[in-house]
């Protein structure tokens, strides 16, 4: 019965069954008037979720697409950005903003730990000529489990003109990221993690001052021209063959989010890694990342000594059908992660840790039984903010 | 009940129920060893699908999205293409190059007729410097419904060293193309069209002389580097997140194929074309294209006199549920299509012939009730190979 799994990863989430009934719907013409309706829900959706009135564009790729996108659509070769990055996702953003010839002065931060707004402050202060036309970070950093100062990093720019560009990808609808009041210039979003949707969509939210920026770009774009999906968009189309079917399930799932509410969901993400790192440290582990840093998204933890990841994930899979994640990038070899985003349950939690519990005692580590679920049950009986109603509640 | 369509559309097409359920599968971690089962089960059907030795890569986009694949990752700025067009898709295709600072030299054809192998033929023995790189050129165009000589436009190179990179994004599986056994470089298909899956991926077959090309390629790309995707899918992963329920679809329509047959497949999709043919000139329409070169896969057919396409489009979806679309580009005002490609039934196409005769008697035309229906009828029962087992049989 392991082909019955929880999955506790970083992204895919799992998919609600009404989400999952929605994508099996026919197929549509979506250069007709039923996909225009569709269009129109997401697209206003997706603005109370990325909490602004900017224009949102959908784009057919996954989530990295939508990473080069930001670059492709709004930072012109030869041109400067500041990518400060805190792990593996950062360091692709510097591969993408190379790749179409962006000269990337980097800022990185060891993994597990999180931007310093204050040094990108004084960075941006010695840009006396503002050469630098862009900061690009990671709201939530999903190789370490690190959650960015999103709002402080916006306030060193001070008044500095760069674009902020944030990858949510992780981040969103876990964290909260009011884009219009804290003055972020481009969010990014991805479907398949805290939209509970399968992978295939990039979300992108674009401030006005983004657009301006991508009027004068002159870098290579065309799939991915945001300029052509807002145009196409605006008259409820898309300018290239959209993924029906994820639209559908995005339609179902922002309803789900709709009665949840935005902060029902940050409250039950937060919840979770509360959680997590209760139970996990009841186990005796260490976790990577600072609790004040701590992301609502994925916790990564530190393999106990003489372990290697494989150790726990392989028996977690086979044994227990639970599915974690394996590290990313300089901790590759040095610890494991539990995702804790989407459609996941605190029930779903309490079995993870369990399993886990178990997995360690098999392999000999000393541990006292059910302290993982006893430490995990505490913060939930005390954790839950009366009158917030979530969709694991 | 017209909310119970029937879709001739030149894509999306249907989606088998066997398809659709497989695609509703709980999620599955892309980085762990279901996925990778999955990953090598589908690129080897690709395999036998493109008729080709050669690596296929698989890319979570739609068509335009492999179509900029082939340009950015085999083109370099500044270099020469002979961009051959015979409508709408040719012209996106001219867009894409030039979007990504390629030197694009035009051959254009009329709307409704196909590529004249001669004219390239004679242009390339003219290019005694080998200034060309790459031949770009639609199997099947589907603006115009008009399948081009891919095997005869192939020996038009003669000893002329330019890639040939096809658009088969409409083409593949409705019509025969063998890779290989043609000589092509690039052959560039998309899920939602005789695949039978919803609209979202894309994939290329590439040569080893294309593969060679992209190593010296020095244009922007990221997300869809095809090196990127070629070297993680010999692992059985891919390099980004992929849309991993269409890869479960694709699983299944692949198995589909097989007990049909590629030459069930390209049967049934000529007898379609054969059955539309004749049921709209029984009705006294004019066809677009010329049968000699008509495509399996969609038929462009102009309005009567007077008529504008909306006026047989609106009523044939609002009345019958069916659904056909519109004309594209140069024949935008002139022509609707109806497409006949994936999952159609001979059935479905009957039904569509009797509901346009309604619509055109409503309407005022002079018809004779129940002469589409006789005429593709007739063609049904003549026409199918003996022996031959088909999805619609």
């Amino acid at each position: 019965m392991t082909d019955k799994q929880i999955l506790l990863l970083p992204g895919p989430t799992p998919v609600p069954p009404q989400v999952a009934l929605a994508m099996a719907r026919p197929a549509i013409n979506h250069r007709g008037p039923e996909f225009k309706a569709l269009w129109e829900e997401v697209t206003e959706g997706l603005k109370d979720v990325f909490q602004t009135r900017s224009e949102v564009v959908i784009l057919t790729a996954s989530g990295t697409g939508g990473m080069e996108a930001a670059v492709a659509n709004l930072i012109s070769p030869g041109e400067k950005v500041l990518a400060v990055t805190v792990g593996a996702f950062g360091e692709r953003f510097i591969q993408i903003c190379r790749a179409f010839g962006v000269e990337t002065e980097v800022m990185a931060f060891p993994y597990g730990q999180a931007a310093d707004p204050r040094a990108i402050a004084r960075r941006l202060e010695a840009d006396t000529e503002h050469k630098i036309k862009a900061i690009l970070v990671q709201h939530n950093e999903t190789s370490t489990g690190v959650l960015n100062d999103i709002q402080a990093i916006s306030r060193a720019r001070g008044s500095h003109p760069a674009l902020l560009i944030v990858d949510s990808i992780s981040g969103l609808v876990a964290a909260d990221l009011p884009m219009d009041a804290w003055h972020i210039d481009v969010v990014i979003a991805g479907s398949q993690k805290a939209f509970m949707l399968p992978p295939g969509l990039t979300m992108l939210a674009v401030s006005d001052r983004a657009w301006q920026a991508a009027e004068k770009c002159t870098n290579h774009r065309f799939y991915l021209d945001i300029k052509k999906a807002r145009n196409s968009g605006l008259k409820g189309q898309t300018p290239f063959t959209p993924a029906v079917p994820l639209l559908y399930g995005l339609q179902e799932s922002l309803r789900l989010l709709k009665t949840e509410t935005l902060a029902g969901s940050f409250a039950r993400h937060a919840l979770m890694r509360d959680m997590v790192r209760a139970g996990v440290r009841a186990l005796g582990l260490k976790l990577l990342a600072d609790d004040t840093v701590a992301s609502p998204a994925v916790t990564a933890i530190c393999v106990p000594e003489g372990m290697k990841p494989a150790d726990i994930i392989a028996p977690l899979r086979e044994k227990f059908g639970v599915v974690v994640a394996g590290g990313q990038g300089d901790v590759k070899d040095r610890v494991f992660r539990i995702g804790h985003l989407g459609y996941v349950s605190f029930s779903d939690i309490l079995a993870g840790l369990a399993a886990l519990e178990n997995v360690l005692i098999d392999a000999g580590v000393p541990v006292t039984r059910g302290a993982a679920v006893a430490a995990a049950g505490a913060i939930l009986s005390e954790g839950m903010p009366a009158g917030v109603e979530t969709l694991a509640s």
